[in-house]
């Protein structure tokens, strides 16, 4: 393997060599009738000797498997990362000031083709050369706590952004951003609002399904919303702000309990799921979409509870669920897991004895619903009375993956099992909605 | 604990016995300064001996708690079963032939709350007594083959049902209708649509949201739909039949492969995820809405594959996740993993050695998505290419349930691992949506 041309080797390699040609140099590759263009990236370390990756002008990467008659052909010099920040713009002291904590992801990156690392853009001055815009807006506070693809983000990583934005909050600011990847963006959503509690001031979470470095990029408009958002919204809550449609007209705000990605690719993936969202934004200005919301104060002080046990598992039923899994939990140590059954809240007789079992144990057994949508409601039908009658905590209509991240954080704040089951079924963000009319007649 | 009062004991006992109550029997309860009415039904033989469990005329049932001050009151008998079929009407011997084959779950029961179990009304009789209108649309062959709540279908009841279903095919019917619990109906009808090939006539499957002794019940439109699709439709699809809306207007035809219970509690629970549904009936017409569907044709030989092997699991990833789990499977014996990824098709970087270790044991490895719209890009980020390298088989847009069933249904036609690799990314029936425009610019 070759520093230069990371994760390149044998045949791919040496025709890189003979070329000349450096990673972020655009080349040309023809290979019988097929002719492909782009830009040269690094491979996976993983990877096999036979291709070599280029990222299209559409943006898609692609590897092109190398024959015989593969040739080669540099046709332009790949551009020096340009990162130069222009001269800041002037500082105007009465905006209100913004903290930007970013964790990483898309939003917070270019990527930089000459190492095919993520390069963190995310310095104020870098934000104000990106997305002038926002000079307008706040005094940015920027800084990069990590640098992780949101797939990578733990628990422990939850704690450290609760920590850090809590600092922020205690120092005055009007709001903070967190900046993320948006795989798991809904998770840490839920994580921080169980963790940042009475909140004087908003914490807007935001991310981009595309980079910065892509014609078709959310990132600006995405983080244009938030900043301003977290300037001026009449709201203390933590939300995700990210496209409504596929549109650029329109930033939604979702709660961060009740908050999904709903979609591999669409820059509108999230969705509030049994709600309604919190606000919107067009042109700039904030409509509130709900009545019952936590008002911005400054006289409130925010409590902080970030800590996490992470001896919670989740639990998806499916047919033929092997049920030792719970068993497995249980002798690993855990001491809670979320079930995502099927329907109102169910799953197979088979599952019944493991299950009553690891309640024997202590452990918290609770259900949610793999339909996503709507609510709980197992005292319909048999098989739900049996699970409750075992023991079995019923979540109402709360996300399986807001069920989990509170269950990691009940059992940050508690030993006591009796405390932790009653702090699991008490509504503390927003996490479980009110039975509304038009539930009951659906 | 009694055989007349099912789950009841200790005072809650005493109490009915006293007033002379019978399941079934209309109770008034009266306690402090809360009035309760409704219809007496068993208990989970789980439950404590403090409460009374009643159906409201709502339909919901609630438990209320005995206390010093309860008083019950017996206020209305329960009614009989009331099954006496009426006289069959005329058979119409030049009217289509539809074998139903119920499995069980709402639509092929009526509480019975005499015993509280589900009696099954699945004679063609009972059919007729209760859904008039089948007999103008069809001369029906029922048959009960279980009475199972959906979440206790395993993959040897998918076996089951695929083999008398084509056993009905093999005799010639226009059409057959399985009957089945909506829980985990989206899996059954994935697993049919593998087991039953070079469909001749279409393949219905129909469930019901409300039980028919519900006053908004969904049993009959969703059944007289089925029925009258079995008989007529143009199609020779495994199809889901279900209402389209909350209206009873019209009936919506899911293929078995992109459909997914998607509320817990509305009628128009299943939808088609990443595609357009088959077809719609309205006004009892059929409407194709998509273009490339297999016809009815009876020239069609039927090819039955209805072997499953168990021994393929699912494995939602979410931060902190324990990887370790990968690796249970393995010793287990598994053969197979659907791992249902972030975003694009990723999983935290910590569980990329139990994947490789599962991959180097002769585990598939596969990818799918939680955000269960969209289809996998495992080419844009670093991660996924490493995760293809190591050899994880990305599986486009395919849902996770209909994945885990696929994967269960490929190692049950083969044991080379190369083979069934190239079987799960084979498009075998409609699981992998094409490409569309829509998708690139979303």
């Amino acid at each position: 393997m070759s520093k230069e041309f990371p994760g390149y080797r044998g045949k791919a390699l040496q025709l890189l060599k003979k070329e000349k040609a450096e990673i972020g140099d655009i080349i040309h590759i023809k290979k019988d009738k097929e002719v492909y263009e782009g830009v040269l990236i690094p491979r996976s370390e993983y990877g096999d000797d036979k291709h070599i990756v280029i990222k299209l002008k559409s943006g898609y990467n692609i590897g092109v498997e190398i024959t015989h008659a593969t040739q080669i052909k540099k046709i332009g010099v790949g551009a020096k990362p340009a990162f130069t920040p222009p001269p800041l713009p002037k500082q105007k002291p009465d905006l209100p000031k913004v903290a930007i904590v970013s964790t990483g992801g898309t939003i917070a990156s270019r990527v930089d083709y000459r190492t095919g690392g993520v390069r963190p853009a995310l310095t104020a001055s870098d934000l104000y050369s990106v997305v002038p815009e926002l000079s307008e807006i706040a005094t940015i506070d920027a800084k990069i706590i990590f640098s992780l693809f949101s797939e990578n983000i733990t628990p422990k990583h939850w704690t450290k952004t609760a920590k850090v934005t809590a600092k922020h909050i205690e120092n005055g600011v009007a709001g903070v951003v967190v900046a993320h990847g948006t795989d798991t963006m809904g998770y840490t959503a839920a994580a921080l609002s169980f963790a940042l509690q009475n909140l004087p001031v908003p914490v807007i979470m935001v991310g981009s399904q595309r980079s910065a470095d892509r014609p078709s990029s959310d990132a600006a408009t995405n983080l244009i919303g938030a900043v301003r958002a977290a300037a001026n919204a009449p709201f203390a809550e933590v939300a995700v702000a990210m496209h409504e449609t596929v549109s650029d007209k329109t930033i939604i705000f979702h709660r961060g309990t009740k908050v999904r990605k709903c979609h591999t690719s669409r820059r509108d993936t999230f969705k509030s799921i049994n709600t309604t969202p919190l606000a919107r934004m067009k042109n700039g200005q904030i409509e509130m979409l709900i009545k019952n919301y936590r008002k911005r104060s400054s006289s409130q002080k925010l409590i902080l509870k970030p800590n996490f046990n992470e001896k919670a598992a989740l639990v998806k039923f499916y047919p033929g669920l092997n049920p030792n899994i719970i068993e497995w939990y249980v002798n690993e140590g855990y001491r809670g897991i979320i079930l995502e059954g099927t329907g109102l809240g169910h799953v197979g007789k088979y599952c019944f004895s493991t299950i009553r079992n690891a309640i024997e144990n202590n452990v918290i057994v609770a259900m949610t619903s793999q339909c996503i949508w709507g609510r709980l409601g197992m005292n319909v039908y048999d098989q739900g009375r049996d699970l409750l009658a075992i023991g079995v905590v019923p979540l109402e209509d709360m996300l399986p993956e807001t069920a989990l991240v509170k269950l990691m954080w009940v059992l940050g704040q508690t030993k006591d099992i009796a405390e932790a089951k009653s702090l699991l079924t008490t509504n503390v963000a927003n996490e479980i909605s009110p039975r509304t009319q038009a539930e009951e007649t659906a």
